[in-house]
């Protein structure tokens, strides 16, 4: 709560640094943001900062956001291909310098993986690494007052597991995993792919676990899992997904599982050979069996993003009839 | 599917060429994960590689996982403190040799931020940034037949809004965002901080936007949307809570929030100056408050994780009495 309002205290005093806004560089907004704040440009800044050149000193370029942070691009700079390590931390430094008598807040730093060399001489100076990903890394420093209020970048790995019921006979599909130090019955499932949604990662990973082909029903939990050892560290979200077979046949990998089999669904509801979730999950299962599905689901529908035009998927329990837009599952 | 198939069809392959497993090299296993296959031991590597030395070679020391990758971590070798980078890149080259002929299917390497003058020559050897935080980078190199089955990376932000809904009177608390094109009524809420709980940083949300106190009562909707904007083109998943107030004084934060008042449920579901999602969940919660929440909560339980021993918030519609462990909200 401190923090809080720390943070809210900070603001004013920020405000009355950051450069008049101006129309041509506001970025599209993202809503529901507290850190739409100090958001980089790096995915598309929209006005040039123009640098004194002369009076012997040389600064980066770098592109002003609406919040007052500096973005500079190393793959569109011509520095000089033999610059030093010592030239290159000199520019850097007289670029600090002036970015703070411009009263920029923060900057951010892209650099190619090839010209990694750089990165040390913006660690002297206080960069530290925001993100990195295959051929480039993204650094941040923080030159505003207080703690910095630069967004983070992704904080969750997503897994998706899918139960694939067959309400004709009452079985459910479950794999034992292998090398693992408690042989537990559990549903399949496993990490989402990038840009995957998640009843598509369900079903890819119910068929590349068992063989059998599954459409999504609907959403039926959610865990959150921090420091979680399977994700760097990080934390873990992962979501249990109520799903139709649409085969029956098992061809389990082998390479994965060490069983896979359709058992009762209330033998695994009873049976102390599972994970806490999927004995949890099945009886959640069961309870819908037996008294209908409306109870457990969580249905998905497609809807519009305000900003991006994009589309995303929202989950919630169903709405009365007519009461909610068509379902879009 | 074909991915799936493909990606199955290949671990027979390579699991001949994974060195026989020793009990003592087999970290912790984290279930529920297809990709444990191939998992860095950067966390914890249990078991050394000795290289040979001799032979006019030197090669870079690293630590085997269990599923045939190779560990090194810069910061713990005595590399001279003025090799050159020339100098650094045959050393790398020399050990990927060796690693090659020992049957290593991939290759992590831990790099600190002052070291990062060795990236570009890793980068000329094919590595790639798999992550960066803070201090240091950590590369990748897959060295295995096929496409890289490496684990990735975090790839979604998490952010929570919070519907404070006053029961005794069917008023919820809403805000209106700064500098929004548009500006929609929209439930406080935004990005979880590292580690923080879905209801915790609900709390948190709406107190800093709002001032206002409240409780976590239940998850109501999950949102996801990909290539987010505002997660740097990573994914993002959005969660609703319903949230009980604990006060109602309103002193929201003039920087983040332009409007902030408590409205009539009916007339925020009713209203086209507000976003789907939060037209959505309006519509979702006054249906709970004319039939009762349990048609539309998910409630949250804490339950153990099997193999860390650590514990996870576990979401969804609750059970009839007796059929589950007292709830622990």
């Amino acid at each position: 709560m401190i923090m809080a309002s720390l943070n809210c205290k900070l603001l004013p005093v920020l405000r009355k640094i950051l450069p008049k806004p101006n129309a041509g560089c506001w970025r599209a907004v993202v809503p529901n943001r507290r850190t739409d704040l100090f958001f980089s440009t790096g995915l598309g800044a929209q006005c040039q900062l123009h640098n004194e050149q002369g009076a012997n000193r040389n600064t980066l370029t770098g592109k002003v956001d609406r919040f007052g942070g500096v973005t500079v691009h190393l793959s569109e700079l011509d520095l000089p291909p033999d610059i030093s390590d010592g030239g290159f931390e000199l520019l850097l430094r007289d670029s600090l310098t002036q970015w703070r008598a411009e009263g920029r807040v923060a900057v951010w730093l892209h650099v190619p993986i090839a010209q990694s060399r750089f990165v040390a001489a913006a660690a002297a100076h206080g960069f530290t690494f925001h993100h990195a990903r295959g051929d480039r890394s993204t650094l941040s420093l923080w030159l505003g007052e207080g703690e910095s209020r630069l967004p983070l970048y992704a904080t969750h790995q997503v897994g998706v597991a899918g139960a694939v019921l067959d309400e004709t006979n009452g079985k459910v599909l479950v794999v034992q995993d292998k090398n693992k130090t408690k042989n537990a019955w559990k549903f399949p499932g496993g990490l989402s792919d990038p840009g995957e949604n998640i009843g598509d990662t369900a079903v890819r990973e119910v068929l590349e676990e068992t063989g059998v082909r599954s459409e999504f029903q609907s959403l039926l939990s959610v865990r959150q899992q921090h420091n979680h050892p399977g994700a760097f560290g990080m934390s873990d979200l992962y979501l249990i997904c109520r799903m139709r077979p649409l085969s029956f046949h098992i061809e389990f990998c082998t390479q994965e599982c060490l069983r896979c089999e359709w058992i009762d669904l209330e033998e695994l509801a009873r049976t102390g050979h599972t994970t806490p979730i999927t004995s949890r999950v099945s009886r959640l299962l069961l309870h819908g069996l037996m008294h209908g599905f409306q109870h457990i689901d969580l249905g998905m529908e497609v809807l519009p993003a305000v900003y991006s035009g994009m589309f995303y998927q929202l989950y919630h329990r169903p709405l009365p009839m007519g009461d909610s837009t068509s379902p879009n599952v």
